[in-house]
């Protein structure tokens, strides 16, 4: 999978919610799901197109079936302050490669305890049969 | 239509292209659409979930339509730099209350050049039939 960037803007030098979001983001999307959750609370959640999924456990299985979708990512955006951490970036998979997603996180003692996470279902669904 | 705050986070105490866009959201939230486009360039692109929508008249009619679909808007967080502006918040419709949707903007020149939108088109979706 290959990252790429364009132009990300990156507010609040020192926002440790920012700092601790990328890092997060950085191992999930170069396929280190350990790394990434050193950053998760146990008692996670997120609240994700169709329905809120809760737990860590639960959450590594539904981002790790993700991931595997991925090819690639194009970081868009990212701010942060305080106690939240917002991201827009471009997942690429075999369907698209234009299509967004958001996350909002909320972090708690350098965990992510909450995220809200928004993309389109439709344009990551499977290509439509032939 | 009510307007509701939800843990809102606003970084950069100064940034215009937030400005700008916060008072388009602002507008087109309460729905005075004419005081929302004087902030829209002519050739806006609006990158859509499901396709691009070019010029200001095709999305006004665009946004137009969701606006009258809304009962009400959560604001959830709003950051801003130089040339960008990105907001997460949740729009209330008859369907649903918790999916969100994120906007990152690209602001020149006081006017919104380019808009990435993300909802999941499902969630917002007419309810299964009985």
């Amino acid at each position: 999978m290959s990252l790429a960037k364009e132009n990300v803007v990156t507010s609040t030098p020192h926002s440790t919610a920012l700092e601790t979001a990328s890092a997060y983001h950085r191992a999930w999307t170069s396929g280190d799901l350990d790394g990434a959750f050193a950053y998760v609370a146990d008692d996670i959640t997120c609240r994700a197109p169709g329905g809120d999924i809760t737990g860590k456990e639960a959450y590594r299985s539904y981002l790790g079936g993700f991931s595997q979708m991925m090819t690639g990512l194009t970081d868009v955006a990212a701010f942060g302050e305080d106690e939240h951490a917002l991201l827009f970036h471009n997942p690429r998979t075999a369907v698209t490669s234009t299509a967004p997603a958001a996350e909002h996180f909320t972090i708690r003692d350098g965990k992510i305890v909450e995220s809200r996470l928004v993309f389109d279902r439709l344009s990551f669904g499977p290509p439509p049969q032939p």
